[in-house]
């Protein structure tokens, strides 16, 4: 199957090498504005050659958009707009707004709209790794809106990629991410600035860092090009999120400010519980 | 060298396992109230015997106090009230409280008050791991008021553990520790018990669950009668902390309330600066 490529970034390049090594792609085209990237993808063997979205649309079979979610609204309908029986799918970490912008276009049937639950705090083709995608969930939303035909060959895509699929619609999906995801970034954020304020005062804050702040401020790597679409697009959904973490922060202060030990112990046990879902 | 260490458990366990191989410990003597934490102990080789504090004490040349920070500032008087000429050290995650526990105590300088700055999620001696400390910091506190020969024995085992020295006074250390371990903590219980909270009226919350998720909760597991002493005894810097970093998230809530997508994105870019510290 000839691939198009839209974003040969940390997705698209990590998507490119399992595709390829799996035999699901033959020949895989990126189309992406960053040249460096495109040159990259080449020398890596991400991509086999790099083309104008119109060229590589009309020879492909498949076209997945793997940029972030703010260029995927604008250039979702002008891929559909050539599309003729093309499937195409975005990868993107938002889902409403994006099947919104194409809910009436007379291509919609050509599209599924997916997200692959997987990223790391690195982006661009050089950062693409083979192992990516392995064993996460890749959800795919409004099913229904989609012709069956798109619908298997995302499936093996998937598959392929060794994902196993959640179904759900794209309203949930939202929510989801949100507290799965999109609010995990903003905490990092913050607990990233919170040190680096203080370091500004005192530059020897950091000799003691060790794995457990790695561990808590490794999404603040996270890049903004890509983030501050996600947190627009999902604006109403991480603001409920971020307003029930904070208050769920209040109460830690709350219990030290009270000197309320007994309430501290059972707000840690209670979160000690997260035990059930990762291990 | 005989060695005793109060509290085999994590900490104390990956401690041993790691003295014995590189030949500072000839000999290892578990003194703990865990019957089943003694009995895993022998069972891995992590110590030799078991035996009541007093004869362990007695027939020691280092104690090692490696026990939560409240049963530390119980128990450090007694083991000075015994010692005739052993060294003893803690490796507790608070230092102030401890070292004022036992200021004018006449055996002081038979003490060296510490903490190497590694754990995990898990605790005793069945998580202890040989890969535990390498490369990272130990904190030595207040020195000046520490005997030189146990300054040496202090200085060499860490050395027997990879570790590099950072000096600081245990106010420093408290204010540091607050910053970069014990809020890192407090966020992590926090989301886990928002994601939790929403779990309650939604099963397939965590379907979605990935790895920077798994990063940002990993902290949560951790156990409630270790952090609970911790938090007790650095209460006021970590409030003045976990302030700041409530205002640091107040700022984002800010932003989107506001739809200021600019300062979203600076305040972003001002937290991938964490580059710099973390690889």
């Amino acid at each position: 199957m000839k691939v198009t490529i839209i974003g040969i970034g940390l997705i698209g390049g990590s998507m490119a090498i399992k595709l390829k090594a799996s035999g699901f792609a033959s020949h895989v085209i990126a189309v992406d504005n960053n040249e460096s990237h495109c040159r990259i993808a080449l020398e890596r063997g991400l991509a086999d050659e790099v083309m104008d979205l119109d060229e590589a649309v009309a020879i492909s079979d498949l076209v997945i958009i793997a940029i972030p979610v703010d260029a995927t609204l604008k250039l979702l309908p002008v891929v559909l707009d050539i599309v003729k029986t093309q499937a195409v799918m975005d990868v993107g970490s938002t889902k409403q707004l994006i099947c919104q912008a194409v809910a009436d276009h007379p291509k919609r049937k050509r599209f599924c709209a997916t997200h692959p639950m997987w990223g790391t705090e690195y982006s661009g083709p050089g950062s693409a790794i083979a192992s990516a995608f392995t064993g996460k969930a890749a959800v795919i939303c409004n099913a229904v809106e989609t012709d069956n035909d798109v619908l298997d060959i995302v499936k093996k895509l998937y598959s392929n990629l060794h994902m196993h699929l959640v179904y759900m619609d794209a309203a949930a999906h939202d929510v989801h991410t949100a507290y799965i995801s999109h609010v995990s970034h903003i905490t990092s954020f913050a607990l990233a600035n919170t040190v680096l304020e203080k370091e500004k005062g005192d530059n020897t804050i950091f000799e003691l860092a060790s794995g457990g702040f790695e561990s808590t401020v490794r999404l603040a790597k996270s890049n903004s090009a890509m983030w501050v679409p996600i947190f627009v697009q999902n604006r109403e959904n991480v603001l409920d999120v971020l307003n029930e973490h904070i208050s769920q922060l209040k109460k830690f202060k709350a219990c030290l400010e009270k000197e309320n030990y007994d309430y501290l112990a059972s707000l840690i046990e209670n979160a000690n519980s997260i035990k059930r879902i990762i291990k």
